[in-house]
């Protein structure tokens, strides 16, 4: 798949609220994913496929979503761009609140090798 | 300025070639601005608005500018995407190529605090 292809069906899936079926079609098993921050102690890294699938599979537990948007992809070489807005409720202190970030994608050999997202901490 | 509004005077500025004109009024003095990579022995990081406004005048004093296409923003909160699409000639070596680069942006007090650029080396 080329850069605009990947990205085009992770805006199509993430709209559809399948995040994991993304990253499973979509995700290099040596995917890095790298966040804004990180709690203390842990690393604002994710190494591998499996960390990935881990780490949305704690989002989806733990998050109540009201709605969602997804904005993009902007498409540049090997590189796409989309802004993602979730109005959620994170379930464990019943707190809701708007989330909005923008994510980076690097596709290499037609998958996705690379995400960074930038938000607020 | 809200973000959407530094978002959509930057990609005004660049889309007619205003760079200079784009950092002297959106950029906080502070900005910290991050390549891709660096020449050896240089950093990716440039602090500072004159430190980045020296880098955008080599960029144009040393590439002839065939045509060029601003996309975007993305808007997230305080950040935004643009993607860059440069058919450039580069100057000193007379080698004509197609540059294609996501930029992330961070806004903060309705300055442009931090830029980071994402293209393959």
């Amino acid at each position: 798949m080329t850069t605009q292809e990947v990205a085009d069906t992770l805006v199509k899936l993430c709209s559809a609220g399948k995040l994991d079926e993304a990253m499973r079609t979509l995700y290099s098993p040596d995917i890095v994913s790298m966040e804004a921050g990180a709690p203390p102690g842990q690393s604002r890294e994710s190494k591998g496929l499996e960390a990935c699938l881990a780490k949305g599979q704690w989002w989806v537990a733990n998050h109540e979503v009201h709605s969602s948007k997804v904005e993009g992809p902007l498409v540049a070489c090997s590189h796409f761009a989309v802004a993602f807005k979730f109005d959620v409720t994170f379930k464990p202190q019943d707190k809701r609140f708007v989330m909005e970030e923008v994510a980076v994608y690097k596709v290499a050999g037609g998958k996705i090798v690379y995400e960074e997202f930038f938000y607020n901490m």
